[in-house]
């Protein structure tokens, strides 16, 4: 099968309505075309790597879902609604059945978002599978930045943490032997986060209005807030206590506190959003938790000095802060 | 070296006026943000591969110039204005004396064109490097696109072609064996085209309101030429005479006429723009060229019935017309 023809088969025909105006082009041209009017245009792309990012067996319909699904959580966390994506990837061969499922999951959340896929490159890799999505979304000014956290805001977090870094850590460790069953429990309880990460998308439009920065956490809690910290030249304090943590690590005997703590805070792979707002929108905020049924925790505060602090139970300081997940490090 | 601190070094600092604006958001935070009001916002991707699309031991400053140059070439074949793009690139170690030249190549030419980088991602590769180039351009409507050209109308290609198909030959041979005097001439003369492209923007914007149909050759002549036959249901007579070689593989006995036809009419990694046009246009077309000093060929005719027939110096049908580049061929 030649690149033209494996194209066209799984990556077209797209729902989505980019080629139902005449104003639009979509795949088979040089370049896709697009109406980016209404408003300012926002773009992100990541990349994910095989052995890196993700297993070699992994199941390519949720790898075609996670490859659109942390770019656009990119868009979310700049309160974006998805105008088009473009993907680009390189494997070592056409084999169509993992193209069809992995386009398929592509395509099931492009629609979900009405994100039209308009183009891309698709080539042979030497070895192993690469891919690098585009995402382009729209957004009105002024936009949620990191750099715009303000002295006294409150910090939110979105969502429970924690799942998908003990996930990856159950799946690395079946790689050495077999998992017993509280293991095995645990890994069908976490590996959903992991495998099928859900951008939250509607979230950041609904909160764009409200807070003063936003970012996602796909680095780890930490870390991700420390980059606000620094591009606002503030600090923080967070009170452990109050991050949310997802049910499944609660309810295992397989984590010790100190990984539990871990994986919430460092974790990478978690797509949920973490903002800072004024208590003046505490309310609505909390009222927004509650008619969307998403949740929404205030985990700290917004201080003058440059430092992050994090506060046990008893409001004591935890020393050694865990790293965030760095792709040199 | 962190990640972070990898990007902020390298891919920073980009002149273009992307952080001068208070509109405007470049690399540091979810995504960029950009004002694309201006036009029709158009877009492309494209990938590079260690190992398929470049050598190891390439150029790294070179490279960087060629990665952003393949996706100006399709905003030149769009007739659009670079906007801004975005780099992603995963290698196997943060190496300053890589990473730097590689990101000078690139900025140099993104300098050039006013398009400014603002964003992307880097992460680490198990082996090799993978660069995937997104560009963003403006073009206003109409559209110039594959699928538009008309039966009647000229045939023309820029530049002169062939060159990068036998420099990329003879570093394939160089690999086994060493070259002898003739053969590292005719390397020296046609080396550049291949690893420093220069993607024709100016001219496809000077040349967008007076054509029918564009595409750059970079799959090769005949490929790219049938990709505007297919999508516009027409066919094409063209003249192999007319079709300009490049002056190194005139010169040089290192290729028989075969080989050098072969380069010429199939070879890709050219960046030449082919295009149709109405007779009308014929003679603004001819003075394009004379004032730029772009050289501008006619080198066939759109006919009616859905075919490419590639006629010899005594106009007798050639048979066996050579394949293009087919990344899954």
């Amino acid at each position: 099968m030649d690149e033209f023809a494996l194209i066209r088969q799984y990556f077209t025909n797209n729902t989505a309505s980019v080629t139902e105006s005449s104003s639009f082009v979509g795949i088979g041209d040089d370049c896709a075309v697009l109406d980016a009017s209404q408003g300012d245009l926002v773009v992100c792309k990541d990349i994910l790597i095989e052995g890196r990012h993700f297993f070699a067996d992994v199941d390519p319909f949720l790898l075609g879902h996670k490859a659109l699904a942390v770019n656009l959580s990119d868009l979310a966390a700049m309160g974006a609604k998805p105008l088009a994506c473009l993907m680009g990837i390189a494997l070592p061969k056409a084999d169509p059945q993992w193209l069809k499922p992995f386009s398929q999951g592509f395509k099931a959340l492009a629609e979900c978002f009405d994100c039209a896929l308009v183009g891309g490159d698709t080539t042979r890799s030497e070895q192993g599978i690469f891919i690098s999505v585009t995402a382009l979304g729209l957004a009105e000014q002024p936009h949620v930045l990191r750099s715009n956290a303000q002295v006294g805001d409150d910090i939110w977090v979105s969502g429970e943490l924690g799942a998908p870094k003990v996930a990856l850590e159950l799946l690395l460790l079946q790689q050495q032997r077999s998992l017993n069953h509280a293991e095995l429990s645990l890994l069908k309880a976490t590996r959903r986060r992991l495998e099928q990460p859900e951008p939250q998308v509607t979230l950041g439009l609904l909160l764009k209005p409200y807070v003063h920065a936003m970012i996602d956490i796909s680095d780890g809690l930490l870390q991700d807030l420390s980059h606000i910290l620094k591009a606002s030249q503030v600090g923080a304090i967070v009170y452990e206590e109050q991050i949310p943590i997802d049910g499944a690590l609660l309810d295992s005997e397989v984590l010790n506190p100190e990984q539990r703590s871990q994986a919430v805070l460092a974790g990478g792979d978690e797509y949920q959003l973490c903002f800072t707002a004024s208590l003046n929108n505490r309310s609505y905020i909390e009222q927004l938790a509650l008619s969307s049924g998403t949740k929404l925790r205030r985990i700290g505060k917004i201080i003058a000095e440059s430092d992050l602090v994090l506060l046990d139970s008893k409001h004591k300081v935890i020393e050694n802060l865990p790293q965030g997940f760095n792709h040199f490090a």
